[in-house]
């Protein structure tokens, strides 16, 4: 997750929104997370990730697929699977998850 | 835009994400942006809005829809257009856009 936008690719594919309030408790967070983003760049196609961080309040992140094999292998590893029953435990006060398909995007690059 | 994340509302519906990098110029972006934060709220179907910044680098913005009439009395509104392009202009780097239509959702809350 670089500081570049991921870019507007050709539709369809899927969006992830991921927005979080997090917690106080946010031991093994840093790893997971980490650990989830190697893991996720395995799933063939798996075409990037966002990520924003309001300090100390909320975060977004935004993954991008191109179809639907690709969400249901991500949905489904047990790895993730694992973290995500850890986020509800003890990292995430709140969050809403978003699966939806884009049907429009478009780019702009300063010149 | 509170620090409670929008919920997670019945499918279909639509998520409009918009990823940007910003310039050094901001110079009228605040106030643009509040008087968006207005109009936005004045649409039919709009269902609200999450925001996420990283200090000095990317942001994110999801505005929610409830269907493509909406998404269409945003994207033609004279005001808001007026504003994009002073964005392209001046305060923005990069951005991309990407308009999708919800399939699934869900939310937690901590108990």
């Amino acid at each position: 997750m670089s500081d570049a936008p991921v870019e507007a690719f050709e539709p369809p594919y899927y969006a992830v929104v991921f927005t979080t309030v997090r917690t106080d408790d946010q031991n093994g967070y840093r790893e997971t997370n980490t650990r989830m983003e190697e893991l996720v760049r395995e799933v063939p196609g798996y075409l990037g990730m966002d990520h924003a961080q309001n300090p100390g309040g909320l975060g977004i992140t935004v993954a991008y697929f191109r179809d639907v094999d690709a969400l249901t292998q991500w949905r489904t590893n047990l790895e993730h699977r694992a973290a995500q029953q850890r986020g509800r435990e003890h990292w995430y006060d709140t969050y809403t998850l978003h699966v939806a398909k884009v049907e429009r995007s478009h780019g702009f690059k300063r010149s």
